[in-house]
């Protein structure tokens, strides 16, 4: 059987993947009037008199919405809400079992970003966070900027900043084998839509001064045509030397090529006229930019793909489950910045200085150690930044964030 | 520990009644590539060509949304949607422990009707049915009527129709004890909020010829001062002889007082007003309109309530759980009159003939053949009313429902 028949038998013979259990027994009228009337109306009024309540006596500190439109499906494209439901379905279940998150697919047949805006806010009270999954760029930026202002909860978008955070692990790494130091490196960024912006949003956070993003029609730059408002701002942050070109000119003398892009666009001729020791991530799935083999034909030190078949897998399994869970833990307000860099660092950290190699530099997706490490510096960050309304040690974190992923 | 602090108690030790769980395991890169990329594409190219087999491929098929605004909940009026929460995810507990339907709460901020109705259409994909709960009336009779005729899949609001139909099997039950016909009854019905207008509706398509409706200024006629659209309809179809009057006017001479309003409204002088074999359903919570020991001492022959210290409650999870069930196996386009009035026989006939008495004419809430005998019969009147997309025998659905809350 072909994986595509079998995953179609899986979805069949499961009828999806999902359900929804109890926490508590109903087995007599005792259990009822506890469960429900007339008891339940004490944690109600708790609530209405004190609204954080909600965090104690409900599940909403670990409920997560799953939300998209089904506007950017893995590579199906715009697919519409209902054909994405078993990619949210999927998400959930990762979601629970990396993270212990009970999270929810919300597909939303909504194509107007400010009615889908207007959609979550009035959902808010059952959530914990938002995830926002599968939603195309650039509305994806304006939907999780204004969803991020308006929402007391955190909101984030994982095909952004889940590829984004899981890159710059791997970069970091990636530089201790090199020896290059992050502000003197050049880096191409090849695809400017929701994942690129993320990408050269943290690459600029963590000191790297030389950046050329390109989209379909090349390098972005200050006066282009076709820019949109995203593709304006890159401009102005990034490419400091207003670099016309296409990818093949714009690879020449750099450092690291990263690509969110489509398959087979760099040749080894393009990877030639990198620096010395160049490194490649190239995500597009499933073919790579370049295929690994090729990449380090032509001379590349280190190679990472978004594919589970080579090394260094930047999968987004690494990074959303545990950010969650600490973001979750800890009540945060929002997913900033600095909980991003720190899910990053916590990732690279956990491959020692003597197991870092070329073919390792960034985490294995099953590593149990990953969740809970993410989560705790996650926690510490929100807690370091004040985006956090219950204060934990990164231990207590850890342990806390252990013992929900065992119960699973 | 009183009730209220082990209720408080109960939800504070488990954060909350729900939790979402995982149908497949994802233990290693092979699981991870059915559940979700890149074999997760398959079902979701699938839907987009053939858009019913989400009912295959996704757990759709059993996920119920319990859709509330928080305007009604309990005894405890308009609360909002965050204080709400305890009793969605109550309700959901009780969805799946008596239904095994994967219910999830989805407690809307959102106070116009028209916009409500907007949100719950915009996640129709999600959702094998929709619960609506504690949305007061009159504007829950707007919300249901125009999810209706707007959503492909089955709405119902519980207050109404739930309390409406366990009444009726009630009733008919109490009827063949008094050896009364029902076309003969002269019957009073005491509040023209949700569940009152449920009830009358019932009581007219069971054959009922005189009934009158009363609200808190008084029996209900066509010319009276304050009847809003709802009062106006029913003043159309009830009150054949235009009465006016008050509860102790109205109730001299009848069969039956249905009361869903407030405690302690009708006295022993009035129950003694009413015909030989006064049946009494006193289901206003906590406190019934009248005690039972009252009625009884008045000459009642039954009497129901809402409560569980007393016999024959009238408890609303012995009908919405059968009733989803047997609508989503059948895959039901809509919950009807017609499967209302067999959840309601279905109830009525668990209780033979020789075990048939005054203080049980309703089935018990924890009667573990309630559930099945429910939804089989509900599934066979969808069926018979071409609202049904699957056909089942009745014995198929009795075994189908068997299993999967033997499962739950």
């Amino acid at each position: 059987m072909s994986l595509k028949e079998e995953a179609l038998k899986m979805h069949k013979d499961n009828q999806g993947k999902l359900m929804v259990k109890t926490k508590v027994a109903v087995n007599d009228e005792h259990d009822l009037s506890l469960a429900y009337s007339p008891g339940v109306a004490e944690p109600c009024l708790e609530i209405e008199r004190e609204p954080d309540k909600i965090y104690e006596y409900t599940n909403k500190a670990n409920f997560v919405a799953v939300v998209s439109d089904g506007s950017a499906v893995l590579g199906l494209g715009d697919i519409g809400a209902a054909a994405s439901m078993p990619v949210m379905e999927g998400k959930a279940v990762l979601f629970k079992e990396f993270g212990g998150v009970d999270a929810f697919p919300i597909c939303l047949d909504e194509s107007d970003p400010d009615k889908l805006i207007e959609i979550v806010k009035k959902m808010e009270s059952v959530w914990g966070g938002i995830n926002l999954e599968d939603i195309k760029a650039p509305k994806c930026f304006y939907i999780e900027d204004r969803l991020k202002e308006e929402l007391n909860i955190p909101v984030f978008h994982d095909d952004q900043h889940g590829t984004a955070i899981i890159t710059i692990a791997g970069l970091i790494n990636s530089l201790k084998i090199v020896d290059k130091k992050i502000e003197d490196i050049k880096v191409v960024v090849n695809g400017a839509g929701a994942a690129g912006v993320s990408i050269i949003d943290l690459l600029l956070a963590e000191g790297v001064k030389d950046i050329v993003a390109l989209d379909s029609k090349g390098a972005i730059y200050e006066g282009r045509d076709n820019l949109n408002e995203s593709k304006k701002e890159l401009a102005k942050i990034t490419n400091k030397n207003n670099q016309a070109g296409d990818l093949a000119e714009i690879m020449k003398g750099t450092d690291v090529f990263i690509g969110v892009s489509i398959a087979n666009l760099v040749s080894k001729d393009m990877v030639r006229s990198m620096n010395a020791d160049p490194i490649i991530f190239a995500m597009a799935n499933p073919v790579p930019e370049i295929m690994p083999d090729d990449a380090f034909a032509a001379g590349a030190k280190i190679v990472g793909t978004g594919r589970s078949d080579f090394p260094n897998q930047v999968n987004n399994v690494l990074a959303f489950p545990g950010i969650f869970r600490g973001a979750l833990d800890v009540r945060a307000r929002e997913i900033n910045r600095e909980m991003k860099q720190a899910a990053a660092y916590a990732l690279a950290d956990l491959i020692a200085e003597d197991e870092l190699k070329a073919d390792y530099v960034i985490p294995k997706p099953f590593d149990p150690r990953v969740g809970p490490h993410v989560a705790a510096a996650v926690a510490q960050a929100a807690i370091d930044t004040n985006a956090a309304r219950i204060k934990l040690t990164y231990e207590e974190e850890l342990a806390n964030a252990k013992k929900i992923m065992e119960k699973k």
